[in-house]
């Protein structure tokens, strides 16, 4: 990995464009001992005419063996350590309903739960209960608790799952957990896990207790669970690292708040595949880096279906001379992780990647997959590896040392 | 890449001898999609059998992306960590001009430039100067320029261009720079970047007051500026860290500087290739390790001029016959940078690399090219890792562990 401050210190500006295409979950494996992997089962005549006059390779979201969540791997293919810089969970579940953090907040995952009358946890889910519950609940909470000093934000997410957000200064995320992952007994009160964190504790103890009250005559969801809590990262921007005008066209909140995290503006994307390609074509003009993320291959991984996973990356590759009509400079095409049909799940195998511009050097890989991938002259890499790479074919990195 | 400290435990001697054959800018890229590269184009029977029996593989100077100047590339040639023990210009400059530095010296990089009555520059290359003229008023602020205590250098480069060194205790070169890059304005002041640095920041400002005088009546060459103080780094010599008694053979004074400041011996070299390879048989019984340097692949790389650049490789590649010949007992022929033609300069590419040996492992690359070389079993691979490697193909590091 090239240190980030070395990188800095080498970047030119210019008015090259690059284009980062990200397949969510794109890497899969073979249903059967001898099959072919999503990716390989494709009709991609595009990213294979690509493939033959790029270079390819693989990429490791994190490391070896390592598989990754939607956080980290996005921002290793952003090219910020996802070790050194990992999102808290509240955030990230804040970040995916597009709620707008500021550095003071505090988030967390909050679960509507179930106790009985000596309160003890009887569903830790409420019976999943309906959304428009779910948001029912939020808004009675976010109405009824009252906390001195504090701005509190209960923000429902889908079934018996909100956001809650504290706003004040000084809040500090060393809390425990409440959920106690069991049944049969009470939520656990929040504890500071260092001495700094002892008022942000009391604040969450209180606004449990409050809940509690507020909820106690409703049924199923008569209780709140709280983990995960976190504050807003303060990662450098792109912008600063790499000297470019970062967008991204992501149909899922989650992706954008990702990119927004890094200093990338959010661009309308619509809700198809097509949507997000317009909107790469609508706004070309006015960035450097287009971040475009096409979420549906993971969720056919995530539900075991091959088939569909197989359509969404054929609907991509016929969408792709929409983006290569703009000629980009420089085009990576790959997955922030491998999400197998095989596995309903994100996994620790490395994810194809191909690398188009003018300058870069031609393998001998004549097709896009993992197979084809694995001799490419990129190798297996490293995913931060991919930005220092995606700028220097884009000519924005000066030479080090004389 | 391995710790120094664990390498230089290893280190056995023995009687091997280990060549490294540098072909200056060696990657190169295809000047149209479809083409090869000039390494793929040249005729190299010699070097692709040395392929076939030994392996190959690419090597990244200083990392992914990362375009690297001749220092630092040299410098993770010979198995330094480039980006730690980075070079100064103002040294690299002296060691261009085969000035031998001291530990106590301070070299920077100088300019002759024109002033106007008020003192404001009005050419920041004097109109770049004939040599001759470079020389004659190098030659006069070296006669004319007396600090006390301080012995000064002032030696002509080229042009415009020459090499300040002041030699006295405790120097310190954490200084500004006095060319303020633009017209118009008076040459910048030295001032000290840190408190240690400030008598030798006046110093510098005594000198430049007394070239000041000493040039107020020449033309157009009236002024000095002055940038890239830097002082000699202290590196362990490659006998202390491998046990080697290396020598280089490099034409180019720039290289066997170089090679000095690792503590080999520059060998005269004469002017072309072939005498070259005449001082390495004429020098094979007095040193372990030969670092060969073959400097135009770099300069016609840097021209864009591809043909030339096929037929120094392919020049290379007739005269290995007389490497061969000695029997050498690890061999190892790369680049130290790319330098594609179709770029015209040093680029990021990893850098084609094969090395060959009685007891290295072939693998199944039958030429040497980039392509070839991507399937070779080096793979990618950080050029740190090269010295490691030939010595360990020289047999020259024992067990770690028992």
């Amino acid at each position: 990995m090239v240190e980030q401050s070395l990188l800095q210190g080498l970047v030119v500006k210019n008015t090259t464009k690059i284009v980062m295409l990200v397949m969510d979950g794109l890497g899969g494996l073979p249903m059967q001992p001898d099959g072919l992997t999503e990716l390989e089962t494709a009709r991609t005549p595009n990213m294979d005419a690509l493939a033959a006059s790029g270079q390819c390779g693989l990429h490791e979201p994190i490391g070896p063996g390592i598989t990754p969540g939607s956080g980290p791997s996005h921002l290793a293919l952003f090219g910020y350590d996802p070790v050194e810089c990992e999102i808290g969970r509240g955030v990230l579940e804040a970040v995916g309903i597009d709620f707008p953090l500021t550095p003071q907040d505090m988030a967390a995952r909050g679960n509507f739960c179930t106790i009985d009358a000596q309160g003890n946890i009887t569903d830790r889910r409420a019976g999943r209960i309906p959304t428009e519950v779910c948001q029912r609940l939020s808004a009675k909470l976010q109405a009824e608790v009252k906390i001195p000093g504090v701005q509190v934000f209960v923000e429902p997410v889908k079934e018996h799952r909100f956001v809650l957000v504290l706003r004040a200064a000084d809040l500090d995320p060393a809390l425990s957990e409440t959920d106690p992952q069991m049944l049969g007994v009470p939520p656990l009160p929040v504890k500071p896990l260092e001495p700094a964190a002892e008022r942000t504790a009391e604040l969450v103890n209180e606004f449990i207790a409050q809940a509690r009250r507020i909820l106690a005559n409703e049924h199923p969801a008569n209780m709140v669970l709280l983990r995960g809590f976190a504050k807003h990262p303060t990662l450098s921007s792109m912008t600063e690292r790499y000297g470019v005008k970062a967008a991204a066209i992501a149909a899922y909140p989650m992706y954008r708040g990702l990119a927004k995290l890094v200093g990338m503006t959010g661009l309308p994307s619509g809700n198809t595949v097509a949507d997000e390609f317009t909107a790469l074509e609508q706004n070309w003009a006015d960035y450097d880096f287009f971040y475009l993320h096409v979420k549906k291959t993971d969720s056919y991984g995530e539900d075991g279906d091959f088939n569909h996973k197989v359509s969404i990356i054929e609907e991509v590759d016929q969408l792709l001379p929409r983006l290569m009509a703009l000629k980009p400079d420089v085009v990576v095409i790959t997955g922030d992780h491998s999400t197998p049909a095989l596995l309903k799940s994100h996994s620790w195998h490395p994810v194809p990647l191909l690398l188009h511009s003018a300058v870069c050097r031609p393998d001998r890989t004549k097709t896009f997959g993992e197979r084809a991938c694995t001799e490419g002259s990129l190798g297996v890499f490293p995913a931060v590896n991919i930005m220092p790479l995606a700028l220097a074919n884009a000519l924005r990195l000066t030479k080090f040392g004389a």
